[in-house]
């Protein structure tokens, strides 16, 4: 890595000062720009001590040949046409969540990387924190044996955001988790959504998720902006283990538990009898501390540099992207199931990702 | 209440002990006889320094004319042939949840219950918690506002019934506490269910209900029998505050916030700027600390002696059926709205039910 | 066991309903009465449903030949001579905590328990937890190394007694624990007490124990009378592993957590360099559920039908009864570190005593 | 303040970066230089990004007229001539704590910064939190009472400092936060010190301080660098509220409870009788989020405008020092109680500081 990868961050909003902060601690990148329309705003986040230049202007920033990729933390709504000019002009992109308005946009921005060779990234940020990576482990090992169920709650009281729902806004989080820890022969088939706008805010601020997967498994997903009390709570059972993550739990957020409930082969007359329960030890794992956004960076550096898909690449963002469109006809449908897209690609690089990121 | 109430307990299995001690330590009522088809169970239960009888024969039980009331802790199956012959013996009858095996079957006890005068009692235990009793409180005076949405989680590694599912088993803890806190003119109108069985069990383990209720408010209750943490919280958001009950905290069951959100009138075309915020102080109410059977018990001697409906009576049991079995039929027809039963009564005799209580 | 032992509870008041409670639910004791001077109090406490019998009259109860045991729930300061005569009469004697209301009143207690050949045991509840029993396996089993340091927090919003201050009220349950779990040869040396009444009530309600042990150890121990907020904490620092307990914490009351600093031999010029840091895995050991007393009473019954020293024998109840005089002389002191009597017999006796228990 | 304040950070250690950073974003400041001997890690602190010069020379810093103020974070032995060098180039000085390796070097530095007329401030960071803010206000404001008593718990993993033990290492914080919520008039009169060193560091790791106030009260203080459980409590016992400070606890981390105990004036014979417990709601005020150095720097800045002393002048900071000196002298002399020097000073400007931060 003789050359430093230049990158520009284009939006100084609410999470472009995080993108620059990180952009600029990571090895490997060369911060050149942070750009916005609002060239004060964007002065106001590098404040009054940075060499960093800014600019209003896309265009210019993309004709810079110093620039080698761009990371996107502009409204959804315009991720196409902002991802797209920067492929186009030859840039790797990592982008915010979701990858973009619609699935039919994201499969354009996903074919458009691909045809050029360039690596376009999603910053799905929990999938980077120690946590995650460590559930990754857990459960793609086989060490909590088979999954039998997920259940993930965030709620808290949130801002209503101006243009999605609830389920468009926070789920995406829990969707790239569990894209990112099941194991590749396994995604969400259909979906169940239930949603309520208690305020008339115009849109869903309480949300539940019901996923199928495909191997059978149900999954749950309660998302809520209007929670006085914040929780942030993931339990994925296994055959095995069940691991219960308490992301609010400064000292210990994953707890392996070697509880729970199995059927044990045998008299099939005596239905209770062969349910077996184990009330073992419950082991919290030590994890290192490390901010996850920084291993976004690193894994965008390092996937530019190796030339190879990145852990949470654009086949992963339109997987998020196939199961909130189909939620979203799920609510208009009043919760029935609404089968999922089938989106190509999961698992192909699956393993090569996991060794490079571990 | 000169001479007390002769009363018998039927089932000496997992909750007749409770019924049993809470019976002798009520006034106002005397136990006469612990009933079960295994006396040597019986034996056990009242330990080597009881002078209550123990009966093998509900018959002859029945027949005594010191028995005035009959408390029945038996499975749910036989609620109604052995509720039946009690009230058909003239006596009040006490029932452990569900009411009965299938809402028919509850009817025909409600009915000969109302034919003959008789108390017919759900055990509701939550419902005459400390807690439950001032969440009633807070939600029926309007303090909290009008009621935007309600969230039960209820999980935990619980024994896999032989006979039921999880929803049979659990939610009724949730429905008959929304049951009596929410206004007598609310009610659930339809129901959404998901479950599924990881472990092969044969019947849910894991369940998700989503009940639509008669205004329009959506409250969701999580029952799970595979967990290995124990999580029992309620979620009662209002317009002005939002209550959220976590009955494992100890030293703060109830905690009332005045944090919210709100929608302001005004100008309907800047959605995101009529949305206001709310993040004030949280009260967590001083609560006595009171065994909620021993309420069960005042309140069914109470109710008998007074000669009036208990808070809990055979209409709030109907109801609580009513849901369930519209649970089943939407889980079996794959997650689907189904509605509700109309229950007759509710709110007939809710006011002064409250007073009663209080 | 061909006979079970006949016991006798001394007194009705804010224990007493919890040994006889516990009596009548042990196998191999039989509760014959319930003695104290309040017979109508004694009567209450026993219910309605009772065949115990009620006796205002200690010496009456000592008088029948079917009492061979008495378990003692009278005030400290009668301790002496109802355990006196106890004793002279031939019967086994299970003491509430502290043993006596001085160092001599105890001492004359096993003086004459051991010249009678009987039991004298002393109520230490703790120690029979599960939790305490686990703690007493990690320590001297030497898995958490050796012990560093020791810090009990007991503090809540509690009754100012009328007869003691505070540190003869709370501190025996932190002394009998830390007696129970330390090896046999380490013993607490000196003591230095702060207290300070604040609210006037004419004794200490808050204090602060130093204790120096004999292998050079610190042990700290709080407790308060006046803390709303209820903590009952205590760490066990060793050098290989710390064992943190928190007794309101239901779902993992013990953790053992692999972290810690530790002096590695090397060059002493450069003290920084040597202390090296564990930051490992938290393991919560899965422990049974169990009523501490009915441990407490099946010890007493076991020690007495096998012709034992109890686990808490009467001389553990003398250490602590030291410690709590050193610590009383420390507070009228100023707080100098006062030395504590040495109790002769601490260890004797000690293995044959775990192994009885485990 | 037309002209932003000069202002260079001197040490580029574990707490300089975060001066950097707060310095850069306060309004009224103007960070000129980062000055560290080892001019290498000044620029890895700055990053590649950054405008700021480094120095290695503290001279050439305080000479240049550009530089109005230092902000030092130096090993406590350096601040003596550091802050006295800046002082006398006519600089403000803000310091981090402990003012200085001894009460006498501190006092010295007062005296310069008084003679001069500029401020000398400390970083009593913990004061500028929005829970200690608002702790001094339910305190000073008589909200809670007349102070009880007071109990601090700083415990965790922390690194064995090669210079100081640990109770100059931490509880510098607990003695600051005392400072600058009690009343002007309550200043602490002795302190009684118990260590101890379990790993051979060569140095107390784990420190209990009890500390006699003024007014008789007594606080205390526990601070441990072993603990493998971070534990952050303060309580303040008040005769109407008691508060209780839990810092880990980020929903909740003041909690203001109606409950305790008090002595009712009346028949002095019946002690127990004349004792009343409250047990009322507990409220958790609603405080804003903000970073306790972003306070440190607003108020250096702003005192430095007004001409007037800081919340946490060099007094408070020799206070401190006062007691920790105490301390140590307890320490070597086995626990037993050590006069606290009495520091000139405090409560002359206290009011008009209050309202300065408010």
């Amino acid at each position: 890595m003789d050359q430093p990868i230049g990158i520009a961050v284009v939006g100084a909003g609410y999470w472009g000062p995080n993108l620059v902060r990180n952009a600029q601690a990571t090895p490997g990148l060369k911060l050149r720009y942070l750009c916005d329309l609002d060239t004060e705003r964007a002065r106001r986040v590098l404040g009054d001590y940075s060499t960093v230049r800014v600019s209003g202007s896309l265009d210019d920033v993309l004709a810079d040949p110093a620039v080698d990729a761009v990371a996107i933390a502009t409204p959804a709504a315009t991720h196409l046409p902002v991802a797209l000019a920067a492929l186009r002009a030859g840039k790797h992109v990592l982008v915010e969540k979701p990858l973009a308005a619609s699935y039919e946009d994201g499969l354009e921005l996903v074919r458009e990387a691909e045809s050029r060779g360039l690596t376009l990234m999603l910053d799905h940020t929990f999938v980077y924190t120690p946590t995650v990576q460590h559930l990754r482990h857990l459960v793609r090992s086989g060490e909590i044996g088979s999954v039998q169920y997920l259940d993930s709650v965030r709620i808290n009281l949130g801002l209503v955001q101006p243009d999605v729902d609830v389920l468009w806004d926070l789920a995406p989080h829990d969707l790239s988790i569990f894209d990112a820890i099941l194991p590749d022969d396994v995604r969400v088939t259909r979906v169940s959504a239930h949603g309520s706008d208690p305020i008339g805010a115009g849109r869903a601020c309480v949300g539940h998720l019901t996923l199928e997967l495909s191997d059978g498994v149900l999954a749950h997903v309660h998302v809520n902006w209007l929670s006085p009390t914040k929780i942030r709570t993931m339990i994925v059972g296994g055959s095995r283990r069940t691991v219960v993550w308490d992301d609010l739990n400064m000292v210990q957020r994953l707890s392996v538990h070697d509880r729970g409930a199995d059927r044990v082969e045998g008299d099939e007359d005596r239905r209770q009898a062969i349910i077996s329960y184990r009330r073992g030890d419950t082991v919290a794992p030590a994890l290192p501390e490390k901010e996850a956004l920084r291993g976004v960076m690193q894994e965008f550096a390092a996937s530019i540099a190796e030339k190879r898909a990145p852990l949470t690449d654009g086949w992963s963002g339109l997987r998020v992207l196939a199961i909130l469109e189909a939620a979203s006809a799920s609510l208009a449908g009043g919760g029935e199931f609404v089968t999922v897209r089938d989106v190509p690609g999961r698992g192909a690089t699956g393993l090569a990702q996991e060794e490079a990121v571990a």
